[in-house]
């Protein structure tokens, strides 16, 4: 099954459009615990609430070898029928795109995963071409600096006037998705910015981090950036769902974090409604 | 010792601008060989040509843990005294951009590494943080997408006028190179740019690719590229001298390429000073 049929499904079956981030951290988990049982425990504690899990291969790659045997070992344990975007944000030239979107759609086995745009279309048609994964890029993404180069108002030739980077970036991105498998990432910290992706990408599927921890307004966020249907636009929490608790009943409070979230945004999404 | 010093020993040393991508490709190596011999005979063949080596991460990711094994053990067969920069072209918020950096610097300990700009200062700082190490921000790629974003004419608010990304970017890294550790990676492929960037940023290091198998012009990039001690653009090359034979002579056809790019680069500088 493709990525986005595989991601309704999930969003449909658990009525969840929580994302839920698997990024382990050692000072924020619970005391004597390794990474893959706590991957284990979370995933155990919240399959059936989650539309996706998306572990950053940061929190990985930080620990070597050892990080790495654990993100694949938690990548077997989560279910089948639970999406897997693999945030690694890589982006290169052609031949070596061809090597990052094997390595993984292919080795780590990822459903989707984040690709950075920066380098242009032969740094993203290696990840496209695997029809049947999701491939968000990062267009306006949810930290501080976001703004430095992504709101930059620039001239493209094809375009009359003026647009801010992030707004070119997401009309490549409708011209790329040929293969209906591209998304894009905004964050929740930017929602007039959301609003105006959304409506130039009615369709596509949006990535949304930035609520939770870095503040962003989930309220405003589900206002902007829900599609009508409700099925094409998620949310990434990973902190406040994975930290809820630092005790031995921490995947219980997980649990409790991440329905908290399903249902708050399922009733910001149902009141938002005409 | 810092990058930078290391650097300019190296090319000292050697009187190389040479950097070697090792980036060992299973289908172009010699039958029969794995990746690690391989990489450890084209290093003993070359540590005395080339003023650094640079794997790019995708080759090795590409082939699970076996692959990144093989990398951590490359890096610790590079003699001590050649600067070893980690091909990785990340880019992630804050926090993230942190774990990046520590998998890079410590957990690999790679003396710097390709940062993607485009999620902005916060991403980029926490590697920069690392005075030590050096930090190459991609700017003008090799690549013939680069032009999709690269060259959009953008107009910052704290510039009259119009200019490209790219120029945009070389102007952030100069006013981010508060500890002298940023250089720019700028394709050969695109000479006027090249030569624009460095007027703009006449002290910086400049990784120049696409020289070799991308056919970016070697005589024009030498031009452009270089400053006046000819010590601060380093040349990379991969395929043209990891695979100049496929026999078992491989590595001894890889120390001519590289000797014969050595000198070629060398006399392209000499010839281009007044």
């Amino acid at each position: 099954m493709n990525f986005t049929d595989k991601l309704h499904k999930a969003i449909e079956r658990n009525t969840s459009l929580v994302c839920l981030g698997l990024d382990p951290d050692l000072e924020l988990m619970p005391p004597d615990t390794d990474i893959l049982s706590f991957n284990k425990s979370i995933v155990d504690a919240t399959s059936d609430l989650v539309c996706a899990y998306k572990p950053n291969l940061a929190f990985y790659e930080a620990l070597g070898l050892d990080g790495l045997t654990a993100l694949m070992n938690t990548i077997e344990h989560i279910p089948e029928d639970v999406p897997i975007i693999g945030d690694a944000k890589r982006g290169d030239i052609g031949n070596t795109a061809r090597l990052y979107a094997k390595a993984l759609f292919e080795t780590f086995g990822f459903d989707a995963t984040t690709v950075n745009p920066y380098l242009g279309y032969d740094a993203v048609e290696p990840f496209l071409s695997y029809r049947d994964k999701g491939v968000f890029l990062l267009c306006r993404t949810s930290n501080p600096g976001a703004s430095d180069f992504q709101s930059l108002p620039c001239s493209p030739s094809d375009a009359s006037g003026q647009e801010p980077l992030f707004s070119v970036v997401a009309r490549k991105a409708r011209q790329w998705n040929q293969h209906g498998n591209v998304g894009l990432v905004v964050g929740a910290t930017y929602p007039e910015e959301l609003a105006q992706i959304r409506m130039s990408c009615p369709d596509m599927v949006l990535l949304v981090p930035g609520i939770g921890a870095q503040q962003g307004d989930l309220a405003l966020a589900v206002r902007h950036g829900l599609d009508a249907k409700g099925e094409k636009t998620i949310f990434a929490s990973s902190r406040q769902i994975l930290y809820a608790s630092k005790d031995k009943e921490f995947a219980q409070a997980a649990r409790q974090a991440a329905e908290q979230l399903r249902t708050e945004i399922n009733s910001l999404f149902n009141s938002a409604e005409p």
